[in-house]
C-alpha cells in the first residue's frame, strides 16, 4: 500500500488540510515520514509555479496522486451548481486548469466542495443537471490527456449534493465517461453509508481515489473505525492507487502525520 | 431495557424529530408499537396543555422520561451563551418553566442545542462561564422539585461548544450539582468519541439519559454502529434508564418507529 498526505500549495482555511505553507519544508518532512506522495491542494493554477512544485516534489522522490480543489468553492465561492451561469462557467474553466499539471504528474483531479450545495431558490433536479454537465465538459476536456476525475461524496452538513457512494454511483452513471469516477473518504462514510464495507464494494473499480480520517477527522487510529477491514476491501476492489490521508492537523500537523502513517504501517493490510 | 421515542408536542423544523402533531394518534400509535415512553419536545410549556398531555400519555400507558428543550433554540434563538443577556435570561427562564411538568412525569430536562453557540465576537471561555453559570441557576431550580438536567454532547458540525462525552464530564464538574448529568447520543458518538464504549465507562452514573441513532442517524439496525456492545456497556454504567430513539423519519416516521424497536428488542441486550 502507497500513502500520501493532504498539503496545500498555499495558506487555506480548510480545516481537514494537514499541512499549510512552506512548501519545500514540509515535502521534505513528509517524504522522511515514510510518505510516497503529497496531495496537493491548489486554489488556482496560475497562483502556483506548477513548473516548481513539480521540480520539488520529484527532488524529494514524492508523487502527486491528486489535486484536490476544495479552495476555490471555500475561499472563492466557485461551484458547479451555483444559480449564476458565470460562477458555473469559471468552476468549470478552473477544473479545465488543472488538467495540464494532472496530467504532468499523473494526478487525479477531485471534485469536492467545488461541487457547490443546493442554493436557496435552486431545484435539486436543475442542481443535479447542471452538475452532470459540468462534470461532462470537464471530463471531455480532460480525456485526451489521459486525466481522470474523482467526485468526493461529502456528508450532509457540508454539502446537500452527493453524500454517499451510491448517490455518486448514480452521478457517474449520469455523466456516463469512463474517465470520472469516485473519491471515498473513510470519515465521511463513517457517517453517510450504512455499512462502509458494502458500499466500497459495490463501487468495484470505481474507485479512483481514496482518504482516510478515523471517525474524529483524527489521524488513523486516534478513533474507532476498522482500518483493516475497510483497507482490505478496499484491495479486493482492484485498487491499487494511493491512500491519502486528509485528517485534522491534531495535537499537530508533524505528530498526526507521523501517527497516522505509523498506524497504517502497522496493519496487516499495508504489505499487500 | 425499555425504550421511548421522541415525540414533538407542535409542529418543528428539526430534522430527527421522528414524529409530528397530533399528540393523540401518535401516542397510540407508539405505545402500540411496544414504546415505554415518549421523549417529549417541547417549545414553551405555556403553549402547551400540560394537564392534558399528562392525561393522554397516561392513558396510554407511556412514561415521560425526557423532555427536550431544543426547540426554543431552534425557532426562537434562545441560549445560555447569547451575547445578549435578555437571551440568556429568557432561556434560563423557559428552562425553568419546564421544571413543574418533569416533576410530575418524571422527565429529565434535556440541555441540547439550547445551550447555544459560540458566536462571533465572543470569547470561548466567555461563553463557558454564562452556560455553567446559566446550568447552576436551573438545577439550583430544579433540585427542590427532585428533577434533574442533562445535557446532551452534539457533534462539532451543530454546536462550537461540548461535543463530546470528556468535555461533558469537565462541564459537569464546573456546574457541581448532583442532579445535572449527561444525555449520551448514539449518533453524535459516532463521530465525537474516540471508542464509544471507553467513553460511556468514563461517565459512570453521570448518564442521565440515552439517545440512539444509528451511525447515518436512521434507526438502529440501519446502520453500522454496534448496538449490542453500546448497550451492554451503558449497562455496566448501572445505567437503568429509558433508551430513546431520536433518529429520522427515514423512509417514513412509522416504520422507522417500527423497525427501531425491533431490531433494539431483537439484541441479546434487550433481556437485561
Amino acid at each position: 500500500m502507497k500513502y500520501s498526505i493532504v498539503l496545500s500549495t498555499q495558506p487555506a482555511q480548510f480545516q481537514a488540510a494537514t499541512f499549510k505553507g512552506g512548501l519545500e519544508p514540509n515535502l521534505q518532512r513528509i517524504a522522511a515520514l515514510g510518505y510516497a506522495g503529497v496531495e496537493l491542494a491548489i486554489r488556482d493554477p496560475r497562483l502556483v509555479d506548477a513548473g516548481e512544485i513539480e521540480r520539488l516534489v520529484r527532488l524529494h522522490g514524492l508523487a502527486v496522486p491528486a489535486i484536490g480543489t476544495g479552495q476555490a468553492w471555500g475561499e472563492e465561492g466557485l461551484s458547479f451548481t451555483d444559480p449564476d451561469p458565470e460562477v458555473r462557467r469559471a468552476a468549470i474553466e478552473r477544473t479545465i486548469s488543472h488538467i495540464p499539471f494532472a496530467a504532468r504528474t499523473g494526478a487525479v483531479i477531485i471534485i469536492g466542495l467545488l461541487r457547490g450545495v443546493v442554493k436557496p431558490g435552486v431545484d435539486g433536479s436543475q442542481a443535479m443537471d447542471w452538475l452532470v454537465a459540468a462534470l461532462q465538459q470537464c471530463c471531455a476536456a480532460a480525456r485526451p490527456h489521459g486525466v481522470r476525475l474523482a467526485l468526493e461524496p461529502i456528508c450532509r452538513y457540508e454539502t446537500t449534493l452527493i453524500n454517499n457512494l451510491a448517490q455518486g454511483l448514480e452521478l457517474l452513471r449520469q455523466v456516463g465517461a469512463a474517465n470520472m469516477g469516485l473519491l471515498a473518504d473513510t470519515f465521511h462514510m463513517n457517517i453517510e453509508e450504512p455499512v462502509i464495507e458494502d458500499s466500497i464494494r459495490a463501487c468495484g473499480d470505481r474507485i479512483f481515489h481514496f482518504h482516510v480520517a478515523d471517525s474524529n477527522r483524527w489521524y488513523p487510529g486516534a478513533g474507532h473505525l476498522d482500518f483493516e477491514r475497510i483497507l482490505n476491501t478496499l484491495l479486493s476492489t482492484g485498487y491499487r492507487g494511493t491512500v491519502s490521508g486528509e485528517f485534522m492537523p491534531l495535537p499537530d500537523a508533524d505528530t498526526a502525520a507521523q501517527r497516522g502513517i505509523a498506524f497504517l504501517r502497522s496493519l496487516p493490510s499495508a504489505a499487500r
